[in-house]
């Protein structure tokens, strides 16, 4: 149930990132109500992904304590601020990390979806208002994370962040849609725009990777090479659509891009048409990178490596035709297309579902983190009070 | 006078790199008549390029001496072998380092211009028919050199890399679309696909990079950041079509991507649509994909770096929408579209003379070489006997 109250302070409970590298504890918060351009969401499901572990770490440089964590939720609007229009209370909802504000020369570019209208205070944990938190625990600030902060019971976002979706959507699903799942799909089909008949490969099994390869299925790629260190995670990598998988420590010293090469060496060249790295490990970049076909094939940077790291590799690799690029939410325009993503996994084009292996409460969610990092874990869903 | 001795071995001049390092040498060749599918041409200009200079250095790792160097050049069909249609004797062409088939997987993907039918022979210095070379000094092997060996009064081709071009075309000209200047301006027009309106910066103000800069007039973009260490370069690159003109000298330690970002932030975020890297130096590639437009921008590398040196950069500049690319021979198919250079230079589309800086003969090619890393030359064309 949503309680309404409009124009005043809920006090609810929220998971609380006190410091770096501690467990999370779930305390009583008071949330604010939402200023102008703001929207106040209850959340009923959030999952867990590995950016909310990578900035718990402390190794986020953009990191500020004590915050609110959690960026791929689903939930129900309670109130709005002043002059909100797009989204009213009652309204499902996924709250987007990236926003979509339709204005800004990014978005009216229309050749990117990294909308800057509000990134400086998503990056600093506060609203563009006022740039003030609307999260408080007896008195002390909590910062905002990624505009989002899913890991409370009620959270305040800003309206060019809320994508308004179908109210038939399961909620414990359609969050998926808010990271993860959007992520590896669009990957495949706006940055990489791959192409029916192609060949591809996929470094990481995990939720991104699969959904790379859920959207390879759907743009009819003829061979998905799956690439993971965990040969438990090669059945269902094949479930997905995999067509052959491999493990680098099956092959000693040996470059896993020269593997490759060669198993697709059917013209005196070989490679791939495209490549995915869903990690965040340079080294795998580069790999990823050098297994792509001469001439043309793109390698699509996907994972979040850790601060400082950096990818190189031989410019001969690019002067002789190959695409070193990145992907941020699949390329999705956040407003505008997470509701079209809900629509097609409620019509069963796209998987969503499946990606959900763990479920657990509020009060578990230390639990979760530790979950998300066994092998077969996908997604452990977060269920609100 | 082109001399007809079909069938028949010819005795020429030919500049001989003996070793790695040393001076050329203007000795008396022998030149075998063309095996099947090889064109014999007597050269009747051959300009000088940096990877003249690379392979002579001993540096390049495909290097092989004794040989003939030289790639950018003109002439006329002597003699051709068996089963050649495409040029006959007297046909003016420009032999091109890089071939096309038309036939092979690269060349039919229309995905790219490099062909790979004929590559290994052409990197081992050698002809596909028969695996050996048509040069000889005194009875020994003089190696062929990226397929052309054009510092020779006769050089012998392959069918797959000679373009005929117009024959109102001056030779002494024409030459120059046979490596640098076609390189710039295909990494704008077909790599890049520079469109009106846009914005560049161009590392390097060489033949390649003015090239660069020709391009982008050509496709309307309306600022050209020209960038190089030397300010003499700058008046030209102007005249040329350059907007700016910066030398990261005058910047001490601070790096000329965050320049070049602040002198095009209009809009809070800053950068290039575009950037070309034209030197070959693997800093200054950096350079030129982090000055480009978060969300768009795109690096294209044109420069041959030493050999095992490599990029680096943070992948947060790809996952936030930057792409990192390279291009060879600018992308353009050689022998189909050699000849619309041609034409375009013809037309006074294109500028081809202005990057004549000096004349001289076979006997002077080492003052040729020494010429070529003057500041203000550009292209020193060697006239043949």
């Amino acid at each position: 149930m949503v309680q309404d109250r409009t124009g005043k302070p809920i006090e609810c409970k929220a998971a609380v990132a006190w410091e770096a590298n501690k467990p999370l504890e779930v305390c009583k918060v008071t949330v604010d109500p939402p200023g102008p351009g703001e929207v106040r969401v209850k959340i009923e499901a959030t999952a867990l992904c590995h950016t909310d572990k990578y900035t718990l770490s402390g190794e986020d440089p953009e990191g500020k304590f004590p915050c609110i964590l959690g960026h791929e939720a689903a939930g129900i609007v309670e109130s709005v601020g002043e002059g909100v229009k797009s989204v009213a209370p009652g309204d499902h909802v996924v709250p987007c990390y990236q926003a979509f504000c339709g204005e800004c020369r990014m978005c009216t570019s229309k050749k990117t979806n990294l909308c800057s209208k509000i990134r400086k205070y998503t990056g600093s944990g506060v609203m563009a208002s006022d740039e003030k938190s609307r999260f408080s625990c007896n008195g002390k600030t909590i910062w905002h994370f990624m505009g989002t902060s899913t890991f409370s019971e009620y959270t305040v976002v800003h309206e060019v962040s809320v994508a308004k979706i179908d109210k038939s959507a399961p909620l414990d699903k359609a969050c998926l849609l808010g990271c993860g799942v959007s992520t590896g799909l669009g990957a495949v089909l706006n940055t990489a725009k791959c192409e029916e008949g192609c060949t591809a490969a996929v470094f990481g099994l995990g939720t991104v990777g699969l959904a790379c390869v859920d959207g390879l299925r759907l743009a009819g790629a003829k061979r998905i090479i799956g690439v993971d260190l965990d040969n438990n995670k090669f059945e269902r990598a094949k479930d997905w659509g995999c067509t052959d998988t491999i493990n680098p420590k099956d092959f000693g010293d040996r470059p896993i891009q020269e593997v490759i090469v060669e198993m697709t060496n059917e013209d005196g060249v070989g490679g791939v048409d495209y490549s995915f790295e869903c990690i965040g490990n340079v080294g795998v970049m580069r790999s990823a990178l050098e297994c792509c076909h001469k001439g043309w094939g793109e390698c699509v940077v996907l994972g979040v490596a850790g601060s400082g790291q950096e990818i190189s590799t031989r410019p001969f690799q690019l002067v002789t035709g190959r695409v070193w690029r990145g992907s941020a939410f699949g390329g999705y325009r956040s407003r505008i297309d997470v509701p079209k993503l809900v629509e097609r996994y409620m019509n069963k084009e796209i998987r969503v579902d499946e990606y959900v292996t763990d479920v657990m409460g509020l009060d578990d969610i230390n639990k979760a983190f530790k979950a998300m990092t066994d092998g077969l874990c996908l997604r452990c869903v977060v269920l609100m009070p």
